[in-house]
């Protein structure tokens, strides 16, 4: 196999900008990449990336592992994992997406494989078996979530509790008393993720803190549910006068059935979105108040966590709780009298 | 290293056994793969995937490759992920989302590491640099879409021209003549975009063919843009009743301005959304007659393309157009009389 010296004198260049090239790590004039690129192919170079990684013991790969199987990737998942991948990059690492199902076994044979350096894990539970098997292997890992108990562990999450009690608050200041919580979907898995078992624990907590009364709903995560959401609001909640909604994709849906059954928003009802994003929010008429969640931060952060602790275990664990920040919207009012 | 007899020995069980825990290849009751996962970590065993895999030149890892950076993925894409990961899981392989600048030489530097045993390349532009570099290496590859000349390369896409032209020969059977064509953002990629591309001059020739005037409008892909082309539309194109939409993301906004202006859906104006699914539809009211993308459809069978490939490399090239399938709607009606 050809070496990188090689290709330094075929293409006419030094050694260093071969490696420039090769490893991206510097920028290059387009001819000079050109000209470094065809000597590469005419003598056959490559970096042998997998041979070579492996006899050093690194594949300079981390896994961004994802459930893609049970859950479509929301917006926010997806600016969390371009985001991630830009990082990654930028640190000399390739991020991929691993689609996993929920099954620890995948999880052995993935750190056992070699094939990754290190591992970020998305949709934490809080009781979640792949957050065992990670701790036995020796691929090191990072949670972006949390799980019940996530001592001893590095990770990043969003700090959804404080973002519901903040929309409670600004609610309350409002005037408004009969504030109704809806989340996403009823299965299992969603009441046991962290972040969504968070959420409304806070929500419980804060309305009882206050001394009002809770409501938790639950509607699929899609605007047909959404719409028909409406209708239920209307039947059996005419009294409710703001709603948390933890379900971006089912506003756009809320919105259009809500205006269908005469509910003005906000006058008669005021919304605000937790989690979800400026594109999102725009889906709705009006535009939605909304917590933004900080998909783009927290994947740049998740990366340098994980990058840590393949690089320098010893070091104390990364973990970091970022809250949503607050976005425009015309969807909150002062509560109606009624 | 452990051997997998001394796993089947710990654990009680036949070597068969260990083998279908270990690849996943046959359904063992749950009482004994746990066994076999903890005599598993209790002798160290693992695959040590990276190390035979690369021994017998296989990883049995299939890369996605998506411009992460450029273009958020849509909900069509993720579908088409999270199905052909689906497919590869049943085939003995995993499919992981590779993120990639559009560069040409992180596809030599991806092709020649030996990590990945094949390639599927999303988002093909009709010139396409990747394209040739795939051509030049070694790796396996296949297309999600097709550049402008496709021939002697394997490749999957939808076929949006056969699409378009249903569109609006429905359009002209309902009375309508004057059809305007919205795309997305105006960047030059999407133009170069052979899907996008190709849908467009089927538009161009269908109209022409049809003895009709042709006009193409594009909009930022998001709903803000959507409400701010309605107004356009009002101004500008005071005569238009119809739309054939290829922009999903910006659809609900559109809908939403639609309605602020007064133009009612479908009564003043007919809307096909091209290319979408049932739920980007029902985000807008109403409801969005639309030609469903067989993103699902070519996830399966853009695998199957490449595993074709990789293992039967003689074989006839599989080269396979799709088209989109109608899904239920109410944005489409007879042309108003004027």
């Amino acid at each position: 196999m050809a070496t990188m010296q090689q290709v330094a004198e075929r293409a006419g260049v030094s050694i260093a900008t071969v490696s420039f090239v090769v490893n991206g790590s510097k920028k290059v004039l387009p001819h000079t990449r050109e000209r470094v690129e065809a000597a590469m192919r005419e003598l056959g170079y490559s970096r042998n990336h997998a041979g070579s990684a492996l006899a050093r013991g690194r594949t300079d790969i981390i896994a961004l592992l994802y459930p893609a199987f049970e859950r479509n990737l929301s917006g926010t998942a997806m600016t969390f994992f371009t985001s991630a991948a830009d990082r990654a990059r930028e640190r000399g690492y390739t991020l991929v997406l691993w689609p996993a199902h929920n099954e620890a076994a995948e999880i052995t044979e993935l750190t056992a494989s070699g094939l990754v350096d290190g591992v970020l894990l998305m949709e934490v539970q809080l009781e979640d078996g792949r957050v065992d098997r990670l701790k036995e292997g020796r691929t090191p890992f990072a949670l972006i979530g949390r799980t019940q108990d996530p001592e001893g562990m590095a990770w990043v999450d969003v700090d959804f509790a404080s973002s519901v009690e903040t929309a409670i608050e600004e609610l309350v200041a409002l005037g408004h008393t009969s504030i109704l919580y809806i989340s996403g979907a009823t299965e299992k898995r969603f009441v046991a993720h962290g972040g969504v078992a968070r959420a409304r624990e806070s929500y419980l907590q804060t309305m009882a803190q206050s001394g009002l009364t809770a409501t938790t709903l639950t509607c699929g995560e899609n605007s047909a549910a959404g719409r028909l959401l409406a209708a239920e609001l209307v039947e059996h909640h005419p009294d409710a006068t703001a709603i948390i909604l933890m379900n971006e994709h089912a506003a756009p849906g809320l919105a259009i059935g809500l205006a269908q059954h005469g509910v003005r928003v906000p006058d008669d009802l005021s919304i605000i979105s937790i989690g979800t994003s400026a594109h999102m929010a725009s889906m709705a008429e009006p535009v939605l108040t909304h917590m933004d969640s900080p998909a783009a931060e927290l994947g740049r952060l998740g990366v340098d966590a994980i990058i840590e602790r393949i690089n320098e275990p010893d070091r104390p664990l990364p973990q970091t709780l970022i809250p949503c920040t607050p976005g425009e919207g015309a969807s909150v009012a002062r509560a109606p009298r009624r």
